[in-house]
């Protein structure tokens, strides 16, 4: 243990198919190899528990900001459960935590969350995001970049953060 | 007075142009002309300001659900203050609390408020939004209507309340 | 219909006895009577639907900030109604939107907004309040006033506000 | 890591003397010994300070809930920044986050977030707390102690974890 940790939020759907499950695992993994901690919605559903999954296998931290007021629908591999009892609101504690954002494909919540970090001017990731043109289009001043795979995405992160 | 009145939302930029700013001050003549109450972000800036001076000028009722912990930087307009002090995470109390949420042109955080419109099932009118085909698209449960002028929107607002 | 009202602020328990309901619903009426706007905790309970009721009935207007994401449990008497979906975290909208508190009987959930109000240095005033002698012997810097009736309570809320 | 940690929320005042700091420290101290992780308000002082930096040095890890929407008056020893922007708001996000809340002395932020835990049920205790006459007066159904030092905090907390 050594001081403030680097919480990399990680955005998504909480029902998504198997292959943006398997993306967010991936990088759940590629973030906890990276030393860094995952941050996520916390619940036991689609990207939220697929990327602690992936963190948790690569014997990673994991942090669920969960909307809920309890633990009860907490996805198993969460180590640090924040809960804050007030639903969608909690989208901006998500974004306001995260050193990076990385936005997977995702519905209206996930769009929530990709909108709040422009409007707070965190980095902003879109990985395999249908959004990208919208956004790209609004000419944010926050960083910004489209990726396509985890490499890429990984290669940014690391270039926002040294 | 006579008990539950009919908030209608009102989202939009801080800081947008004379054609937005006129189209915000006509909605906002027209909501209380109908006898509904103008909600919006409480700012003395852009649509915020703009709906509740129309409202205001149409002797309707205003409220401002404000970002910050004061009300230094309220609309002169406004009659009800509601101070949050949470900053963005307010957009969710804008959404929530209207019966209709009405989004004009805006940035990242009108965007938000769409995203937290649809999460949440509050009926929607894209006015004049340049997110209205990315929103389309989602093909949200929401009720949803595109509108390009304030006739059609209240004739929307109308019959959903109906 | 004129530009900035004064929210007056009643905060009290959810369940008390015909006693505290009286004198909240006599506290709405003289509050609404002066001319300015109650706000408490919206719910069709107690304290907050009491004074709802005394405001309603002298033809004031009433602000209810529901701790719920929709309006079910809200008091027949509430007229605006701010939804937001993050339960005792919005005791600290009450505070904050209130230019005076006034804390009536009530338990742990008043004991929290009286705590609030002394935190963010909103005027309080505790009447029939088991709390008082605990409350002043923190010597709070906010301004802090004991009442026992609703004449004096009233005389000082108008003194502040004056 | 091995799944759900077991947060202890640290409660206390941000500007207290030094014997209250060295309580402070101590506590936090055994909690990391004990395994779990110390949930505090996060500033670079006081009870958030101390508690932290007590964890810190006997290796365990360390949550801090901030008010602020950036992490510039984080305590050093914070490990993970919950950044909320909300102000004193998230007294209730430190509450709901934690299995036992433990008041140390502290104003009227400490004093919200007991009466928050008595409000949302969570176990609570008072260490060297001079709010506990009023607080046991309230008969609480949550479960409750008062405690005068680490020792009897500690085997407490033992036993409602057990």
């Amino acid at each position: 243990m050594a001081g403030l940790k680097t919480l990399i939020g990680v955005m998504g759907g909480g029902a998504v198919n198997a292959s943006v499950a398997g993306l967010a695992y991936d990088l759940g993994f590629a973030i906890a190899q990276a030393g860094w901690v995952v941050l996520c919605g916390g619940r036991n559903a689609g990207v939220m528990a697929a990327v602690a999954a992936g963190a948790h296998d690569a014997h990673g931290l994991t942090v669920g900001v969960l909307p809920d007021a309890n633990t009860d629908q907490i996805a198993p591999e969460i180590d640090i459960p924040i809960v804050t009892g007030m639903g969608d609101a909690r989208n901006m504690i998500n974004v306001l935590s995260s050193r990076v954002v990385v936005a997977l494909p995702g519905g209206a919540g996930t769009l929530s969350e990709i909108a709040l970090a422009l409007k707070t001017g965190r980095p902003l990731i879109l990985l395999q995001s249908s959004y990208a043109p919208l956004i790209q289009q609004l000419s944010p001043q926050t960083p910004l970049a489209v990726c396509s795979d985890i490499a890429s995405t990984m290669t940014q992160i690391h270039a926002w953060l040294s």
